[in-house]
């Protein structure tokens, strides 16, 4: 680091004309550059106009020199201002792009709406070829998808510390409207086991469920309204790699935290428990668990009639992946469940023994509640902020579900336009009991292996719960909540991936390590934690390995012109005499400026490196820095070099830069470092061997 | 980001046997590269047998083909592992390297001593060749430095709102250790402007330096303490590279904003206002001294004494840096100033008109003050976090003034022993009274042109100010407090860097954002915050330009088989059929990786690109992906890649890898990627072409 001295009492008149000769140097290199201009121009046009007719270039090839290509280099264009690649960046993803716009403009109205209307609702794309053999099977696939649908939407529900109606209501209206917006043929929309235990773990911080359950509801709908509004948002502006920077590796081990934590809180209705905790880590849950022992507050059949269920779910699960037979009977297994233990509670009156049973669910069709909504709430701030994270962990969840089952049958979900879905569906489901919706992982599985083909398959469902609304609900008075406990337990599996965590410790150490930030964070201190630590590792990585200070030597491959590092490509040939050294990372900064440069010269200095030890380094000539790897340099690093070639010069020894990318050599010649190291700045490592008399070039 | 789907009801054979054959392929694969690997240590052996003697494997070399070459890059050796990278990492700063102590190990203890003691006392080097004209210069620049140093250690004490004393102290210690263990000639040490604003600003928002004014000068001595030991740890450690953390433009910013700060701090002294706040930010200082107008609690005649004098130090400077007759004027003004003010007080009383002065200063030597430090305090964590933060700061300050003034000199400043030095500095100077010392920037300057020649300079300061601290303290008793604030406010300006700034500006944007948010966070916040904008933005600049998601379309340059971006250099050839693409960024990874895949796909799929339209675009047959620019994958990118390859082949358009660095194609090897696509990775984009029989090679 280097301050430029522009020191009060300072008087040195070497270090003055330095600064002065640096400053003319800038505006004698810009009138350089624009007399150049011409030149540049004129061979651009050339280029061009030639095009790929490369016949006519053949003569001018021969008689290309280093010098004239290092000149390119050297007196090269301006590459793009900040301004214009931040434009740029923007225009690859703001509304609609210029190209679109204009090739619309050329169109009538009526055809330029009938875009429009396709693009936000693809139905009208498909519903023309839409076929009764298709229809056939999402009717299948549909009514399998309500089967489970049902009694995991009410325990979900219950997970969301909401009255059972509203997880039957989110299974109504929020498929209807995904199936005309969404581009995704298999996603199964509706509640989901994540959001409702992230919902019910954020808002319940802000009041309490069990005191004011209808202001508790109230601010449910409200985030729900808000993760809408960001997702839609986040779609319409086409900020649709904002869902990216939650990584896969993150992904995966806050899906398996959850699970964990979801699976502990079923103990609650596995056991029967009365008082349990509000707080979501493993320690507090356990702890409340205990408790519940020791007082006797919990009840064995609970736990014998769930702990019943469970394996019997488990089991004809397990039957359905060895014998494709029994796949119906699988995914039906839920609703047997409810249906068999509904009847056992009824006929043996077991809720008068301990046994909790659901009671009453309010059936009918959703209520509006839109003036439920809490907008003038003094609680706006926190529930919109709740709304952030549960939109972004939705849209996260059903993004992966829905990319991985695309890839599967080959085709492409535009993620922009399933933001827009999602987000339009969340808000028609907040004006209507819905609470927030999104891609389920285990039922999206059941309905591609029901063989659905169109998102018709979800309007079934929504249908087929809608009627169970009307007419069942009743039914369900004497339902065990034990039952539902087990229902989401047998769900939980699918989120724990062992094979996926495993996969990334082989490949990357570091993303494991947000994995198990992630895993860690959720389970033993809250959800956001959990995020915030996956977050902060991934970016962590980023940054480490764009700073990382390492050089590697170079030598050149055998039959090319090619210089690869010599500890990858064993097979390189050193040059003696010469060193050719590339940085490992993209920058040359603040960060690893100075330790990069103490490294050369100590490897210059020594003359050795472990075992690749060659007496010709002792009398290395020439140092040169391939800079292709180097995206970009800053002050500190123009500083670097500019110490290291002094030091070099000190000991005799010369220093060519080679490749700079565009940014990089533009700041190089803005700050007149080309000229201070004397024009050595070269387009290939051989030009620069070629073009210094002090190399030996017998070995080329 | 996709989730290999391991769901529980799925029963998709496809899928199964996809996730089959990719673990299948891994096993496969190593053994396939167990086989390869006799032959690679073969071929390693010979050429490192046949080392600069290159006529044996020219035979090879025209014998080797794309085929061949591309076997190198699939079949390579593993990577060194990431534990490996950071032992190597490490090994780069630990503690004295194997190498040096096994060449340590050989000689006689007597020198192994002798080499220690010199490396930590490098007095021990140059005392020996110590020139009676060398003292001659030494004696000269300290006298001017002590001249210098006296009136500003004495203002600089009131600023860390300190007994006068307390400055001198810290110009007597500090110096003398320094001396003989830095290892730069010029670096003046004692107390700086920023360091005591920083202390007085955090220490007294812990205690009241007015109403506790023993335990206040207690903790800031202990800081000391700690900022000491974070310093020679750090050293001791070669941690030297975490002062690079602060960016040079962050410290431009933070410098700047500093003076400022301290600059409206002086107009306490300056008007002789009674009460002033203790807040550093700019709004509450100016909020005090408008109240101090509005209720006259100022004095004119300390505001006309002070500006008098500080016209007659600026205005000396001024001719000073003029006319190099004028300098040693000019660096005894303040002195001067410091002299005729407090006769001038002592002539005519002024005291009793309102005109402040400093009255009783302590004399004597430096008082032990090793049982004031408060190691058993509550306030302990606070006050080590001061330290550390402090500590830094003031390492940071001290090497970049002591590299820039190395740097015209020619010698090399080791960053390590620096930071010992320093540290060592200030732990004797915690216990002798002393608080935080490090270089100073303006009498740095001084120093270096007045002529020093060794760090004899500072022991010449040391005595003199020692002398002054014996005899003549007395005399400073009717010095007005407005001279100090005179002498503090003459050295801002060197503090304040406008043509930096510019500079960075011109030179990058971000980096000028990062000094901009140190400049207004000191300014307006406070100086934590400051330096945490700055070091944010540094780290978030990092980030940027690695997940930048951009592509560029390659060419080959004429005469040569490099392939460069044909915006930078608009002379490159592309060739009909076949578009090279280069990722922008360093990292393929969960934050950019979906976002470059859907970019690459949108470019195939529309056939242009803005102005270079070119119509063998919309045939495009071969897509080449220039790898060389990515330093990591992880598994989002690998599996964005993965879908890229799958959508291409839908399109009928061919892909090709070409040069992955190390960690890259081993992690594609790892996922088995390389054989998903065929086997299409390659050395170099011709043998790319060359091996694709879809590509149109007329053109070649």
């Amino acid at each position: 680091m280097v301050l430029v001295p522009s020191i009060p009492v300072t008087q040195d008149p070497a270090a003055a004309a330095d600064v002065a000769a640096a400053r003319d140097g800038e505006t004698q290199l810009s009138k350089f550059s624009q007399t150049l201009q011409h030149h540049q121009q004129q061979q651009q046009a050339r280029v061009a106009s030639s095009g790929n007719k490369e016949a006519d270039t053949v003569d001018h090839e021969k008689t290309v020199g280093h010098a004239e290509r290092s000149q390119w280099l050297t007196t090269g264009l301006e590459p793009p201002s900040t301004w214009r690649e931040v434009a740029d960046y923007l225009r690859g993803f703001g509304l609609p792009s210029g190209r679109e716009l204009s090739s619309l403009n050329k169109k009538p109205v009526t055809q330029r709406v009938a875009c429009f209307l396709k693009a936000m609702f693809p139905v009208l794309q498909w519903c023309r070829s839409y076929k009764l053999t298709q229809f056939k099977n999402d009717l299948m696939s549909g009514l399998t998808l309500a089967s489970l649908c049902i009694p995991q939407s009410i325990g979900y529900a219950t997970l969301a510390k909401l009255d059972p109606q509203y997880g039957l209501y989110t299974s109504v209206v929020p498929p209807l409207i995904y199936a005309v917006m969404g581009t995704s043929k298999e996603l199964a929309i509706g509640p989901v086991a994540v959001v409702s235990m992230l919902i019910s773990s954020m808002v319940s911080r802000i009041v309490n469920p069990g005191a004011e359950p209808a202001l508790y509801r109230n601010l449910v709908l409200t985030a729900t309204f808000f993760a809408g509004v960001f997702q839609a948002v986040s779609g319409l502006l086409r900020l649709g790699f904002l869902v990216d920077f939650l990584s896969h590796a993150a992904l995966v081990g806050f899906m398996a935290g959850a699970a964990v934590i979801i699976g502990f809180q079923q103990l609650k209705g596995l056991l029967g428990i009365t008082h349990f905790t509000n707080r979501t880590d493993v320690v507090s849950v356990v702890k409340s668990v205990c408790r519940s022992f020791h007082h006797d507050s919990w009840n064995p059949y609970n736990f014998l009639l769930g702990s019943a269920f469970l394996s019997f779910i488990l089991i004809t699960r397990f039957l359905g992946r060895r014998n494709k037979k029994f796949f119906f009977l699988a995914a039906i297994s839920p609703l047997i469940s409810v249906i068999l233990a509904t009847v056992l509670v009824f006929v043996t009156r077991a809720d008068e023994h301990g046994v909790k049973i659901i009671k009453h669910i309010k059936g009918g069709l959703n209520p509006i509640s839109a003036q439920q909504l809490q907008f003038t709430s003094p609680y706006i701030g926190e529930v919109a902020r709740v709304g952030l994270i549960i939109g972004a962990v939705a849209l996260t969840e059903a993004m992966a579900v829905g990319r991985s089952f695309a890839a599967i049958k080959g085709y492409h979900l535009d993620g922009n336009k399933e933001m827009v879905a999602m987000g339009f569906t969340n808000i028609i489901g907040s004006i209507t009991s819905c609470y927030t919706a999104t891609g389920s992982f285990s039922r999206t599985a059941v309905n591609f292996s029901a063989g659905c083909e169109t998102p018709v398959s979800n309007i079934v469902m929504a249908i087929t719960v809608l009627m169970a609304l009307q007419l069942f609900t009743r039914l369900l008075y004497y339902t065990p909540t034990a039952i539902l406990a087990s229902i989401i337990l047998a769900a939980l599996p699918g989120l724990i991936d062992l094979h996926e965590a495993y996969h990334i410790w082989k490949v990357d150490k570091m993303d494991f390590l947000a994995c198990i930030g992630a895993f860690v964070g959720v389970l033993f201190v809250s959800v956001e934690i959990g995020l915030l630590v996956a977050v902060t590792v991934s970016f962590l990585k980023i940054i480490l390995i764009s700073i990382q200070p390492g050089i590697e030597t170079l030598g050149r491959l055998p039959g090319t012109d090619m210089f690869c590092n010599v500890d990858q490509y064993p097979m390189a040939i050193m040059i003696p005499g010469v060193m050719v050294v590339r940085f490992k990372s993209s920058l040359l900064c603040f960060a690893n400026a100075n330790f990069i440069r103490e490294r050369i010269m100590e490897w210059i200095g020594r003359g050795d490196e472990g075992e690749r030890k060659i007496d010709d380094f002792q009398t290395t000539q020439l140092i040169i820095l391939d800079l292709s790897n180097l995206m970009s340099i800053d002050t500190s690093g123009i500083a670097s070099l500019e110490e290291l070639h002094k030091n070099l010069v000190s000991l005799g020894v010369e220093m060519a830069i080679v490749n700079p990318k565009w940014q990089v050599s533009h700041k190089l010649r803005l700050t007149n470092l080309m000229s201070k190291i004397g024009g050595k700045v070269f387009l290939t490592i051989k030009d620069a061997i070629d073009a210094c008399p002090n190399a030996k070039l017998a070995s080329i």
